[in-house]
């Protein structure tokens, strides 16, 4: 049988996309296959990323503020950046906006794209406008830069190192399920106030991420230098698949280890699913995801945190995850998504 | 009585846009408002751009292969890094692909790509892929260098300069124009067949565009400096009035000076429109459009390849193009477009 998209899957599709093309021009020197691609620009190496974030399959605009959503693009885009280990520095956004947006939505759009353009003190250099037939479109560019000697890739990961994350992961995505709920009941019932309170941490990890950009800067003034690291936006399952993947290792990760929020944990029980189901394949946690040599755990343990979730093995041990009792299961990603 | 999107036209839109914004990061050294945002990186600029093109607005499936599209978006990448006399190097793309969409789809879609690639010299470097609730979406961003004394803005035409353009303009909406006539017969008929013999010229334009990316070469080799640039891809009218604003000029072009193929004035005639309306606002001609100083009038005569239709004045005479008889019509550009 024909291999489907679906079959595929997001990661699966990109390497089919890219197996064809060989890169040919000399500035290029990291190209398709890391969170980043990158060209030489003197002792440095200028990253650039791109991403498209579309109205019903990224976003609901019932739910999602306008500036809220501004402000999650420019992390959406610089996510990648950080994902390297650069510096993030400029951004692009195009936006493809249908008639029924009026100029004070795309202001609050872009209020939302200036506070975080502040806060991580990235340039909005430009993009592009055009009008849509349907949702709104937001296409994303970053640029960023790294010195030669401090870019990480995907693919550096060794056996023994040490399986690293920042922050807790499976909020977003529980904050998403509480929120697609709320807007269900209202749907049916449009006297039915929702009911977040108590959810605000959930809620704000969905609609209004932050990302850890002082991570790099906390690593290298501590001594400790990533073989690997990624972004966590696909879910831990998928972006430590990709990771093992590229680095041709295993893992063994502990769930135990594994951070997660209490409001995360608490919604996961209220909908009646395992835990580990948003945190391995929930995304959008917009964390790092990165592997250590063993000896530095200890400067790793002194840091507090970054939260070390298990190691990298050969790659014939396979990749999984290990329960508290010992049971070992195979990780797996989703298939096809966003 | 408030402005709307469509009071502000696309230059408009992103001048509102990025009004609101300041570049405060050090390494941003041209940002919006030109083709390109530049960051400075040794002795060179990296330029970098970003476009959407949307099923439905920028193309029709119906009568655009899938290969062709690939193709263009290509063309329509790079475009905006020869606007500012650079040199492209790499493309990122973002694809939104709906459920109707086979892996043999995308395929064609990159083999188009891929030929492109290979006959301008880039490289495809990455991009992203997701699924769309509608038609496809591309996201494209396209980097390139320059070197510093050797970059082109939209900024710099000054009175007295000419105003040159390559190719001929106004084929690709006549092709459009075509193809959408056919595919509406067609559609009440069956058993049309489309009759696109004859207009191969301007179809190819519409399709499969080409740059003439070796113009930069040209005219440096023959000692041409332009002082300004940009690229026809909104309409000749539309690209010369946002060249003027950035250079604080009026202008004066000719009608009888600018290049028109003999299909699409023919196809116009079949049309009963004026072949000035492809022209000034047809859009998608993927030409150059740039000012040179008056004194290198008989250097740019003799490459033969540049068409000189006009000059630069001083901002308060105001915009015009200029009939056979003298009769001057300002210059407008369409409201909100693609």
């Amino acid at each position: 049988m024909k291999k489907t998209i679906n079959d595929l899957g997001k990661y699966g599709l990109v390497d089919h996309i890219i197996s064809g093309f060989t890169p040919g021009n000399k500035t290029t020197v990291i190209s398709p296959g890391d969170d980043s691609a990158a060209i030489a620009a003197g002792n440095e190496l200028v990253l650039f990323s791109a991403d498209l974030m579309l109205e019903g399959i990224h976003f609901n605009l019932i739910y999602t503020p306008l500036k809220h959503l501004g402000y999650k693009s420019v992390i959406r885009a610089i996510s990648d950046i950080y994902a390297m280990n650069g510096k993030p520095g400029q951004i692009l956004i195009s936006l493809g906006i249908s008639s029924r947006f009026t100029l004070e939505d795309i202001d609050e759009f872009y209020n939302g794209v200036k506070l975080a353009c502040l806060k991580y003190d990235v340039d909005l250099a430009g993009g592009d406008t055009t009008s849509s037939l349907t949702g709104l479109t937001i296409g994303l560019t970053a640029l960023g830069t790294v010195s030669e000697n401090r870019v990480v890739k995907r693919s550096g990961a060794k056996p023994n190192d040490l399986v690293c994350v920042t922050g807790d992961l499976g909020a977003s995505y529980m904050g998403l399920q509480l929120l697609e709920r709320e807007r269900r009941l209202f749907e049916s019932n449009r006297d039915l106030k929702p009911v977040l309170e108590g959810h605000e941490y959930i809620i704000g990890r969905q609609l209004k991420p932050e990302f850890p950009s002082d991570i790099p800067d906390l690593l290298e003034k501590n001594g400790i230098t990533p073989t690997s690291m990624t972004d966590i936006t696909e879910g831990l399952a998928s972006d430590l698949l990709q990771l093992c993947k590229s680095s041709d290792t295993g893992c063994r990760i502990y769930r135990d280890k594994i951070p997660v929020a209490e409001e995360t944990g608490a919604m996961a029980e209220e909908f009646g699913i395992d835990p580990l189901v948003p945190v391995l394949n929930g995304g959008e946690d917009y964390e790092l995801l990165f592997t250590v040599p063993l000896d530095q755990f200890e400067r790793l343990s002194r840091l507090g945190r970054i939260k070390i979730i298990g190691h990298i093995t050969q790659n014939d041990y396979g990749r999984f995850i290990v329960s508290g009792n010992g049971e070992e299961a195979e990780l797996t990603a989703q298939g096809w998504r966003s």
